[in-house]
């Protein structure tokens, strides 16, 4: 079993819900698209945020649209220590027991009790690509970078759904840590 | 073939030589250590500078001593983003065609025309440790640091000296990309 597939590398965002984005942004307000996101319907937003934590602040966070139901915030270690909260390595949408922030927008501050995440690296894949890898959603897998800085990352989640687009996600720190460029293919491998 | 290793994330560094710390803070000045590494001699000192770029600028670096011969910049992938440089993954000491940087101490500037990489993932360790492992320097390993962002490091350049302490050295984004944290052990494994 070896398959290709690009990678890319996610800085700091956030996933707005429709309540904390009125809060942060003004009554009614909608998101504005900057430009689409490889994976259908996703995309980055114009609007961006500061995040403030009990040690320090991070300005200008992104915000990824659509709106989702919970927002939830995606950061790195070393932001995590800027910040001054502890982030557990999760799946998208599972926040429990996820530190809070504080969101401060140009018309309001939302102070979440949950949400901050260190999204745990994944791969995204349609049915008809797992199907060829024998893999199922949820099952977990080993990517392998190559070149001169190349790591083997586990315990890969694999994410199945006929709305993606093949592809992985890690975050800047995994990404830099293994010299990997946004697109630049890297190796399924064997678990 | 398995042996554990303590591991220690650098952050961005620099050693000076005598003559640009003489431009940098004043003739005749020496360092002041501030605390010791694991690596016999080596000391973190007390002594700032900032870093100026094409396109950005990173302040309060830490000056790392003794001095040496040759001033050597060491920062990691996000940093040459903020700076606009493009280092090379390099063992220390090689500059060869690594690209310069401004450098502004407290009494002046030093500006570099070589001296910026990003440090090779390496191992320090004694001829004993060596011989027990069945390596000698310059070979290459693979080492796994397990957890639940665990990868396997690839060419991880092995260090052998009598000065050394045996400890495993990664940049802050390889050591974050990997969950680990300072003097957690992790495993050489067979190449």
């Amino acid at each position: 079993m070896a398959m290709q597939v690009p990678i890319a590398l996610s800085n700091r965002h956030l996933h707005v819900s429709k309540e904390d984005l009125e809060v942060l942004f003004g009554e009614g307000y909608e998101l504005t698209k900057l430009k689409d996101l490889k994976q259908p319907g996703q995309y980055a937003a114009e609007e961006k945020v500061d995040l403030v934590g009990p040690k320090g602040s991070i300005k200008g966070v992104r915000v990824l649209g659509p709106t989702r139901s919970k927002t939830q915030i995606e950061i790195s270690f070393a932001d995590s220590f800027v910040l001054g909260v502890k982030p557990p390595v999760r799946d998208s949408g599972d926040l429990t027991e996820s530190p809070g922030v504080k969101i401060i927008g140009p018309k309001g501050e939302a102070v979440l009790d949950e949400g901050v995440i260190a999204a745990a690296r994944h791969i995204h894949m349609t049915p008809g690509d797992a199907e060829k890898l024998n893999l199922k959603d949820k099952d977990t897998v080993k990517v392998r970078t190559g070149g001169e800085r190349s790591v083997v990352f586990e315990n890969v989640l694999v994410r199945v759904n006929e709305n993606y687009a093949l592809e992985m996600h890690v975050d800047m720190e995994e990404g830099n840590g293994a010299g990997v460029i946004n697109n630049q293919l890297v190796e399924i491998i064997a678990e």
